[in-house]
């Protein structure tokens, strides 16, 4: 199967208008997606894309359009056989690389394009991508893997060691996931944007359908934050978890003394206290405000920054990013130096598409990494996922393992034609959701 | 005065064909600049560009135009009155934050858009822009200052005292300047495309032409950078100073086992040892290698990454670019925490354009910052100099003070024409260096 064409398309959706996904950073967002399609001289194709929240979508699109040549004319099988050097040669491009090196837009397109190699591979072995990853021996796995810049973190060895640790047990797991689901918690409740009343309502909704994981947005106003964190305490009860998500708004000494106010409603964690390049001002942070934890992750531009954060003891959560990270390579080495430094992942998602990559990568995480679930939980939010062929099943706030063969990111013909982007302002059609 | 259009070139010169600019990561650089002018109500425009080394100039040029809107329909004194919140203003897009933030293709098209403006500002001030820096008062050059998430490492009244301490003796450094120039080190003699031939030649040429800084690129092959070092040392003797750059080619623990073989040679730093994202990385290396220093910053990309690197003794010496950084707003704080910290600032150059930025920044670093010469040297290389409707003066191996108005960035009319980008490959006339 050879790689004949690659399409890259502007999806955007108008959701500024309702003010999902509103935070102290990001008053208006439109959900979006720079969409990548590999077409081959077969019947398959690949599927995958990066999110974006508007703005900026245009440069993914190109950047896509810039990495293509290195993928087309290559046969899948040349891909397969050797992961990691396909990466290595998506992100190695010498021009190409001066303008990240793997981070922003080049990497953000990177990762749709990855994505859409995996989709591609996974298909055509006819699994759901999370089983063709747990159906890969420990050596196909590592060998996946571009370990440059991170050996003095982990070594392919140490990556081998923790993968067959596992081995005999996989098979459990599987069936135990299959089973019961893999446990989410969402945002959809304390957007900023959203009113005292809609809160309420939403935590309600929510528990309603089984989950008892809140996070909430902090960060605009204080005395705004306190009051609906109580709210959402009276809603939700101590029992529930509840996490808070600054979106980056401080600095690292405000970070401190805004926490000390809201320590109060007992958060489990802190997500993006301040820049989410700042490793040492995020150690200096959650040194500060123990036992609360420190997170981030859905901004964190490559595996070296995660790498730091882990050393540094800059994060107590790790939330890895399906688009932002350069597709499931990397994504693969983070999870596993995570697992060495004993830090849980629950990967952010939420956005258009994070929730469908997001499903796959925290099963395979439990069934082949990290082997438990304390801790363990994967964002979802609501919205946007009718626009994909391959619906997410949420069963009591979890995620039930996908079946169909691929990594879930096909959108429905219909909705990319709808939310296709042809300059001015996004459509202002009723959204899909 | 009202900016009323922004345009951007995709301008690339064939560097590749002579291996001018080659090392162990980027083999076969095509110098391009994504260059924008800013056209306003009256005479004047501002002219500014980024720097890469060809594919991928087109999503640079992309971003310029995604970055327009924020400048179009503002005075330039509405800009010049609050400069720092017209850095937020334009890195701080709520939507196009999402594909930085602050890293990258966005950040490098908001480096030429942003040195586009101090442009036509000095230009509308009559004044080369060191001139016009040196001769704001220290309240001024705070006011262009962004200090978001750099509070913990720098406080603005911390800035502020630092420019304070230097104004009675400025003049004095001034007529310095304007006798003496600025030294520079060169990189145009140690390419690993070049022979040892063109090798010996060069260092020859540089040194009859008053340069007694060398740098030379290691990192491709141990015993063929040995071999190279020799002959550098041969000509260069033991007075002159040799530095090392190895364009990130090795894994932390690797760059310190390399460095213990050309230690020998007795550099003074070795450049880019590992990953340009990796703190702790290069914070390891410094301490296993010292005396020889560890320097970093062309691809540092932005002050939040410069601050971790102070902090740490990650780098001794920065190496900031003008190019990568978000414009001359950005490079004033790194200027100031290298201060405060006691680095050194040796700016990157080299490509085309740097060169001619680099010696405003270095100037006004000198006389309005650091008031010391110890350990500066601003790099510089020969090539592409002729393109630019201000030729640098270089006199003794020492930058001279610019006198025309603006920040030197201006192209002329047919190179431009002649090198503007059209798809396919670049244009194989012969170079204009």
């Amino acid at each position: 199967m050879i790689i004949t064409r690659i399409t890259a398309r502007d999806i955007r959706f108008p959701t500024s208008q309702t003010l999902d996904g509103s935070d102290a950073m990001n008053p208006d967002p439109d959900y979006s997606a720079a969409y990548v399609t590999i077409h081959t001289d077969g019947p398959l194709k690949g599927d995958g894309l990066t999110f974006t929240i508007g703005r900026g979508n245009e440069l993914c699109v190109a950047a896509i359009e810039s990495l293509a040549p290195l993928l087309i004319g290559r046969s899948l099988e040349s891909i397969t056989s050797d992961m990691a050097g396909f990466w290595r040669h998506i992100t190695g491009d010498s021009q190409l690389r001066w303008v990240g090196p793997e981070k922003g837009v080049i990497h953000l397109a990177t990762s749709a394009v990855v994505n859409a190699v995996w989709d591609l591979y996974a298909k055509s072995e006819g699994k759901p991508l999370w089983k063709l990853l747990s159906d890969m021996t420990p050596e196909q796995i590592v060998g996946a893997i571009d370990f440059r810049y991170v050996t003095d973190a982990i070594t392919p060895d140490e990556a081998l060691a923790i993968l067959q640790a596992n081995m005999a047990t996989r098979e459990q797991r599987v069936a135990e996931m299959i089973r019961d689901g893999y446990p989410s918690y969402t945002t959809s409740a304390g957007w900023l944007g959203y009113s005292d009343q809609k809160l309420r309502a939403q935590c309600r909704d929510l528990m309603s359908r089984g989950w008892s994981n809140f996070k909430i947005k902090v960060g605009r106003d204080l005395q705004d934050d306190i009051r609906r964190c109580k709210i959402i305490r009276e809603e939700i009860g101590w029992d529930s978890r509840l996490m808070m998500d600054a979106n980056q708004v401080w600095d690292v000494d405000q970070a401190v003394e805004y926490m000390k106010s809201l320590a109060e409603f007992k958060p489990w964690f802190i997500e993006e206290p301040t820049s989410p390049d700042d490793v040492l001002g995020h150690a200096k942070i959650a040194k500060a405000i123990a036992p609360i934890k420190v997170a981030t992750g859905e901004m964190c531009q490559n595996r070296v920054m995660f790498k730091q954060f882990m050393q540094a003891d800059g994060l107590q959560v790790c939330q890895l990013d399906s688009c932002r990270l350069g597709g499931v390579n990397e994504i693969l080495v983070v999870m596993l130096m995570a697992k060495k430094f004993g830090i849980p992942v629950c990967p952010h998602a939420g956005g258009v598409g994070l929730c469908e990559y997001v499903q796959h990568l925290s099963l395979f995480d439990y069934i082949c990494v990290s082997a438990t679930l304390e801790d363990r939980i994967a964002e979802y939010s609501d919205h946007l996922h009718d626009c994909f062929v391959h619906p997410l099943v949420m069963q009591d706030g979890r995620y039930m393992p996908p079946q169909d063969p691929g990594y879930s990111a096909t959108m429905k013909a219909e909705a990319l034609d709808e939310f296709e982007f042809k300059g001015g302002t996004p459509l202002t059609t009723a959204s899909l959701n």
